[in-house]
């Protein structure tokens, strides 16, 4: 069993113990901190496909040892029966959502350890797969560990940071991406301002980063998505950090809806602009931005907020769960290794490539 | 009796028949159509302050009409005494909302035609007051008109349009002010889309703007704040125009909150940025956007929706109603005597100002 994160007044995120999987449901916080044990591939699937798991590094996470919970229906099989099981089951979890490039990474990676593995039979088949999720989990941890310390100087006494969605430790297993640097500044004893946008339509923000922030002791403030360049024009932020769900080879990366608004506002007024992104959310193989494909989701988390609709019956939507910002936009890039600066390309390649 | 607005099937934001003020209810859109008569000065000012009548022009209009409501009750006193009740109630009903500056103008404008009428009596002098109210509102939908015949030759066959907030017949007498030219296209046939930002956090967009232009039959789509950058990024956006609260002598203009952030990203996109704009909404006598004051709001507005708390219980939150954009920003102003370019400080006071 992976110990939960040590920093954070929180409940776990997801917790793995005798063979059960256990989430934290996300689309019920603030109001209540409900745990529900997912015991099939289909309810990893849904709770993938409905957030009650989100964030593309929890998502890694929660894929592989959902992978291992799929895959349980076929432990009495013979070995060639359950490699068929693990690989179908695999494509099925990895049709969950389509951005975060967490969710097929962590299946691949699941995959090459069961092929790489040189079980004999189906049980030590399954214990591999187990101990290559909980690796994958204290990773996770790890990572975020990583970015907290390279990323807590870029925050000074005084500063104000601004964050967008929930790239906290409700977004992974560990102290978060985004939030790594506030909470390790936090934890240095630097006095600081967060303010966290709300991010609508699913109020990731208001109902999780203000919620985890808050517990932790940080001093935060919450503000619509809107108010980004008010605070900017009035000196109150000095720099911006969000998470990523896939950054491709040249530095153009996909986030949460709002974040291109956010990079184009910071850049007009001259506030630098990070990118907390552990090297599991690289995805060197796409070229750029235009090759990530950007989940649309339905109509009804815009028009409808806790079963109540606050829009016209029967008006169009259009609902891009997230955007691509373009990397000229981006001040750097806060890895486990290091702040990558620009040019991208050839930095994160360095850093990060298959060559490297 | 000033005669409804023609183009629009919708109720009517205010009326005034038989000495009697009703409003439209506009937080209880789109679910209820809800009429209310306003019978004192403290109504008045309670409907303004709370936004049940909102929109620069349309505060203008109420208010003018609200003064005449707040001193039926002095209509049996002498006139020293009804003049005295009259620039007390105008005091009290200016305080209900600072930053439309059409509030303010609108109670002035009454005051002054108190002033220069040879009222002997103070039944005749209530009834300049009724007069005056009645020439504001009647004004107010020809400024509407006018910025509609002004405005439609910016949409094209196939454009996209971008508003934000509701400037819309709601938020007037008439068609109202950036919508005014959708409407005329429509009226001359011409196929267009419009995005309707929602507008957080009182979704004047969802509620207002996509509720009277659906009924108007314009093809509508409704999106989050923070989907502006996403629509410009992928070519679907051609024009931005957004209506104003308070325009000062260099074109600096204050609007909903998120209309910065809008202009920048316009700006960043090269998509034009225009701002529709009465005369009755100039302020020339502040010289620049620092001037003016900027209404902040209570946390309820960003922590709960339709009763229902959306944010972590005891959260800090910072609800600026409005921003100031600066007039860098702004390709032109649709005014109802034309299109206003820069160099703005200039060209407003030579259309507009006092000399002029």
């Amino acid at each position: 069993m992976v110990s939960p994160s040590p920093l954070v007044n929180l409940p776990a995120t997801l917790t793995w113990a005798n063979d059960q999987l256990r989430i934290l449901d996300q689309t019920r916080l603030p109001q209540e901190a409900v745990v529900e044990t997912l015991t099939s591939a289909h309810e990893v699937w849904r709770a993938i496909h409905e957030l009650r798991v989100r964030g593309a590094p929890a998502i890694g996470v929660a894929a592989a040892y959902g992978l291992c919970v799929a895959v349980q229906a076929s432990r009495h099989l013979p070995l060639d029966a359950f490699r068929a099981a693990l690989a179908e089951q695999a494509a099925y979890l990895d049709s969950a959502r389509p951005t975060a490039v967490n969710l097929s990474w962590s299946l691949k990676r699941m995959l090459r350890a069961a092929e790489c593995a040189g079980a004999t039979d189906t049980a030590s088949l399954y214990h591999t797969l187990v101990d290559e999720a909980q690796a994958i989990h204290r990773e996770d941890q790890r990572l975020c560990a990583g970015i907290g310390q390279h990323g807590a100087p870029l925050i000074r006494e005084g500063s104000g940071v601004l964050t967008h969605c929930n790239a906290g430790a409700l977004a992974t297993t560990g102290i978060g991406t985004a939030t790594a640097p506030i909470y390790e500044a936090q934890r240095n004893g630097v006095a600081f301002r967060v303010y966290a946008d709300e991010t609508r339509p699913l109020l990731q923000g208001a109902r999780l980063t203000a919620y985890e922030l808050q517990r932790a002791g940080v001093d935060v403030t919450l503000v619509t998505d809107s108010m980004a360049a008010s605070l900017m024009a009035r000196g109150q932020i000095d720099v911006v950090i969000v998470g990523t769900d896939r950054v491709a080879a040249n530095g153009d990366f996909a986030n949460k809806i709002g974040t291109l608004n956010l990079a184009i506002v910071a850049r007009y007024f001259g506030v630098d602009f990070y990118v907390a992104c552990p090297s599991s959310t690289l995805d060197l193989d796409t070229p750029d931005g235009r090759g990530i494909v950007i989940e649309e989701r339905g109509a009804s988390e815009v028009t409808h907020l806790g079963g109540r609709m606050i829009a016209p019956e029967g008006i169009k939507v259009f609902n891009p769960a997230f955007d691509v910002t373009p990397h000229d936009l981006v001040t750097g890039y806060i890895t486990e290794a290091g702040i990558i600066g620009s040019p991208y390309e050839a930095n994160l390649a360095a850093r990060f490539g298959r060559a490297a």
